[in-house]
């Protein structure tokens, strides 16, 4: 994203080259030198990890607090509570002395954090002398504490999931008023069809008696948890019954759940392309304002002259080597006329975002340090054969081997021996790879599947070896160590995969939209989180596990003697609680599978189904169906993008100035062309062209680029370079318009 | 869609005008008029409806025959099927007559039906010999029997769908490999992991040891049906454990699933993108060449010359009335020159599919039969009070006050009389209705709500006398009856949704998609029969279904001793068996739901597995995600329409004209105010205006058309009129193209 990374520079006497939280809320920072100098500081990446470590710590409490699954004292805890409220406010007083005064009052996040610290301070105390007085109370400002995740300025995905969703919430009640409608007037008629029956469930329980008790199956074989048990009584009773739970099934399963999923993913599509559509309008305008205050009278028009621009390159990417200002100002000033015009200026923000990368110095180590023996010919001929496509083969070869190795028995030692052969394969392929390939290309950020081999084989070697001296040393096998062992070993077979042409473009995808899920992972975190803590309060200590062998009584029925003979108890569920908030968690991601969730609500008293019941809603009608209209766009774009490549006007220029190299080409084997030619040439054709400087413009490849980004180079696509977009206003009114 | 229905008249000399199977195939027909009197008689609703029939006729044979749900004799089935096959011999003799004779052996789809007929009779021969012998044998061509419904000329859709389907399988089956890798890896870990643990699953069976079985197990999971019972043995053993189950749902229940329904829905929307551009260049070009053969030349242009265009007119569509034809007429010349140019001309097919109203005349019958009464006051003010606001609130409120006094328990005979109250008040409405609103226009095609309304208070108030006459006659309540009355009770209440505005355009949606939700149903019955057949050959007999009350040893484990204690027999899942097509289908069903899957096959033989994989496959990775994705589909279409008004250039002249009503502009009150100010100023503004002739175009509402049509008319109002579109052979061969 533009200017990410480089803020702290521009602050001196304009807004332009904000951060991205600052496209997003226009927010005017003060411009004193101090203040620059504490918003330097506040943007650091030390403190912005800080904040994030002490959000983390701050939820992870519940792990400690009672009930706890590592318990605590109550004093550790809440002098580790107190501490982090104060990071928190010493952070938002840190935020509050780099914004100016009424901006920030203005901001809801700020008051939101505000009051959850405040919140979460009188609690504390309230428990804590509560606590001294013998008298127990409820930690209830603990579901809170998920706000400081939201509202902090780095979690800015997370807060556009939760934009997202209240922009859908009108639409998607709607259609769940309609919903609702059909089940009560499907309850209805079950009632009427099968309430004076007499008939009995499975278990012998009457069926389908009571009206709420019936509107709850049927909520639940909406989800199909009950399905086909719910039917079968009537079933039983008369085949033609089956009719009536198969029209409930398409209307509400099938079409209903289909119309929430088309709402989201209609809003959600709405709502990203507003979004960015705002942030490239924002990025125009204030590129723009930047070039109205730097800009001078040329002629007929007005530019920047080229000393200005340097300038202020120089303060905003200091990093940039002269070589490199060099370029940009031979892309943005293509005719040398010695100033930059407006349109090329607004560009620079895109320009300083292209990687550069000096490939021509880029030759093995090796070939620098042991010319000679690197150049021999038996090393030439080790490099071609690793480079030959066989190479590839035999490996993929020796890994289906091994996964055969694997399935086997391990009990014979042969096969534990064998184990060692394969980890010396793997390493000595490594090895011969970073002998033929550059080391830092190797490694390089976007090289995952190397990564990818590289840290299984070390850590599986580690784990081996430290098995092994645990085994012969104390004979001991570690159990854990040992899991670790078998995972690593299977992990190692997923590389075959990337070597079949046409897994690529769906591992790919896989891969791009990974760092996007973690946006879901911090939304379901935030509705864990939440969930956990209330379920905690309600329902802890109903039920409780004992170990197979334990000979406490009704160990079976979870030490609750009405679970006996229930499905609770006969499924073996009693580890499924709310006694602590790991087991919360775990409980709450088999309601988000759904299956089976009214056995596991099954014992426990009336209002719980409503706790189930909203949780149902929130997480999987609306946070799974995001999460799919999110896997869908992103699998959309990706198909669009394989036919049509997107090309910004700024890549189409540098390639016209044949600087660029797509980063496709970059891939291993044409690259190691491109040096293996370096290699022979030498000092081939150097002269003017900017090669010979050894740079040229990395242009993102297609491979590694998020969702975001291709958006956003789509939309860019579409709006000239003229124009300059609606004005502030508007883009901030974007939302409500949309 | 265009021209269908009025196809008959127009092979005297030219392809123009073809029905809709022609649009996609291309065949030239036979243009004797004695070919041309077979092909009428081939297209008469008449003949389609007996081919329906006789389909449908062979399909349900599988219910009588053995093992049968209505038994029947082998010589009475087999002289029906033998029926059912000639008529579809002379269905495709009588198509062969009116196609040449080339085209006709090149489509397959005859060939199909060839076989099928040819395989049916054969097993048919072999089958009651072998059983005049006694030897027993397998029906096995009956599984052929589909393809009679897939190939007959008016299933249109459900070839298109399976066309849909060819078209993803490569794209699916990349997936589908990626994914059982996924599933592969992850069985190979959990092996590892848990085979040596010694532990038991809730059943006591050993738990996750030998491979195959936990890569099934991990394959239900996928399906979230064994969720959490899989994991518990593992969770029980180690919480850590929890994890491996947690990335195994994200990763194959969330991603993997998610991916199944991006390609699906990719390919879907752009299969039908194609079809539809198909049908629009087709229909293009074959009006071109229908202009071609008619044209003359006029000053430097060709063109239809009045005369000649009023008999292609009424040849085309002898039902036209003179006026209507004039209206045309003045559409297509609008500067009424004598002819019609090239560009108006192509438009005719469009023109014809308008619909036209004589709007001015419709006044109420009453007014015309008894115009003193119908006009007096009070008349005039019981008119005012039902169109009132008021008169609708009454009975919003009416319907819940019912709504409450259905839920109440029926025993106190109050309540049963207050069910007589409400059918009375019920009647009182619709007969207010028609009397104060034009009973042709209240009854019109598109007046959904007002013939469900009717038509259900006559069912409920025919069944509720039944019922009474019965029970004061016979001293006997008919369970049937009695059902029916209460679904019916029920029903009525859903009108209640219609009167919110909000939920209008959901269920206009919803009504819009059931035309084409047939096309899933006919998809559904294809495979549902295919492997109902299949499955009632494998495991017919193997469960009995025994009453509760029955005391046939082992009647609570459906008959087989070696269920007892499985989660079958004690979920009562006795009826879910494949004992005949009826019951066949209802565990299709379940299966479909995918609900305890696992459990449902639990007790049957290993091979029976992949019998019940294959079905999740085809059913609901397929067929359920292309529903899911028409549905998705239609509703993005709808919210596209909600702001952007798609009209064809065709729409916007007669809306210049001044000639258009908008079908919306018909609902009930306007098209009352219209006829009220008609009633009152009688002969206003006559003169040329061809409102004044009573004729208005009706515009096809947006509230009733199919996503079809509102496809093919975004896409037609892409295509400029000049363009004539590609070639025929490159438009036949956009589906290999695109």
């Amino acid at each position: 994203l533009p200017g990410k990374g480089r803020a702290p520079g521009l602050e001196l006497d304009k807004p332009a080259f904000v951060s991205d939280a600052q496209y997003n809320r226009n927010i005017p920072f003060k411009t004193s030198p101090e203040a620059v100098r504490l918003y330097r500081l506040y943007n650091h990446w030390m403190m912005r990890t800080a904040t994030y470590f002490f959000i983390f710590l701050n939820l992870s409490l519940a792990l400690f607090e009672e009930p706890a699954v590592y318990p605590l004292p109550f004093l550790a805890t809440s002098v580790l509570e107190v501490l982090c409220l104060l990071v928190f406010l010493g952070r938002l007083t840190h935020f509050a002395k780099v914004t100016l005064h009424n901006v920030f009052w203005k901001d809801t996040k700020n008051i939101c954090i505000m009051v959850a610290i405040l919140l979460s301070l009188t609690d504390l105390a309230v428990y804590g002398v509560l606590r001294l007085y013998g008298v127990g109370s409820i930690r209830w400002s603990r579901i809170v504490r998920p706000v400081f995740l939201i509202n902090f300025a780095e979690s800015r995905q997370i807060r556009r999931a939760f934009r997202s969703i209240r922009n859908t919430l009108p639409e998607i009640t709607y259609v769940f008023l309609l919903f609702t409608f059909s089940l009560l007037m499907f309850s209805l008629m079950a009632l009427k069809l099968f309430g004076e029956r007499n008939l009995q469930t499975a278990e012998g329980l009457p069926y389908f008696r009571n009206y709420l008790e019936i509107v709850f199956d049927l909520y639940v074989l909406v989800t199909t948890a009950n399905s086909p048990d719910v039917m079968m009584p009537a079933f039983d009773f008369s085949s033609w019954y089956a009719l009536f739970f198969i029209a409930f099934v398409i209307i509400n399963t099938y079409i209903f759940m289909s119309l929430f999923l088309a709402v989201v993913y209609n809003n959600y599509k709405k709502h990203l392309k507003n979004e960015i559509r705002k942030l490239a309008y924002m990025k125009r305008r204030k590129m723009v304002e930047a070039f109205n205050l730097l800009k001078e009278e040329e002629g007929e028009q007005f530019v920047v002259r080229e000393a200005r621009w340097k300038q202020l390159v120089k303060l905003v990417a200091p990093d940039t080597s002269s070589s490199h200002r060099e370029l940009l100002l031979r892309i943005s000033d293509d005719e040398q006329k010695g100033f930059v015009d407006k349109k090329s200026f607004v560009q620079l923000a895109d320009l300083l975002n292209i990687q550069v990368v000096t490939l021509r110095i880029r030759r093995h180590p090796l070939a620098r340090w042991a010319p000679a023996l690197y150049g021999s010919t038996p090393s030439r001929l080790l490099r071609r054969a690793v480079r030959h496509r066989a190479f590839v083969w035999t490996y993929d070869a020796i890994i289906l081997i091994n996964a055969i190795f694997i399935a086997l028995d391990e009990e014979s030692p042969y096969i534990s021996y064998a184990e060692w052969v394969f980890l010396a394969l793997y390493i000595i392929e490594i090895l011969l790879k970073v002998y033929t390939y550059e080391p830092r290309e190797f490694f390089g950020k976007t090289q995952f599947w190397n990564w990818f081999d590289t840290l299984i084989i070390i850590a599986a070697l580690t784990a081996t070896i430290l098995n092994a001296t645990l085994k012969s040393t104390m004979k001991y096998n570690s159990q854990q160590i040992l899991d670790i062992v078998f995972i690593l070993r299977v992990l190692r077979l997923i590389r075959i995969v990337d070597s079949i042409q046409r897994f690529q473009v769906i591992m790919n995808t896989l891969i791009n939209i990974v760092p996007t899920m973690l946006t879901f992972g911090g939304l379901t975190l935030v509705v864990y989180c939440v969930f956990a803590i209330i379920g905690m309060e309600l329902f802890h200590g109903k039920i409780q596990y004992f170990p197979a062998n334990s000979n406490v009584p009704h160990a079976l029925e979870c030490g609750n003697p009405a679970l006996k003979d229930s499905l609770f108890a006969r499924g073996r569920y009693c580890k499924n609680n709310f006694n602590d908030f790991a087991s919360s968690f775990i409980v709450l991601m088999e309601l988000t599978v759904v299956n089976q969730w009214h056995d596991i609500l099954g014992m426990w008293i009336q209002p719980a189904k409503l706790y189930f019941i909203a949780f149902h809603i929130v997480m999987v009608i609306i946070i799974v169906n995001i999460f799919v209209s999110f896997i869908l766009e992103a699998f959309f774009v990706e198909y669009s993008l394989e036919k049509s490549e997107v090309e910004t006007a700024i890549e189409q220029k540098i390639q016209e100035l044949g600087m660029g190299v797509q980063e496709d080409e970059l891939q291993q084997e044409q690259l190691l062309d491109n040096m293996e030619s370096a290699e022979h040439e030498l000092e081939g054709d150097g002269g003017t062209k900017p090669q010979s400087k050894g740079l040229v413009f990395k242009i993102a490849s297609k491979r590694y680029r998020t969702v975001d980004a291709l958006l956003q180079r789509m939309f860019e696509a579409e709006i000239p370079l003229e124009d300059e977009g609606p004005s502030f206003e508007e883009i901030l009114n974007f939302n409500s318009a949309g």
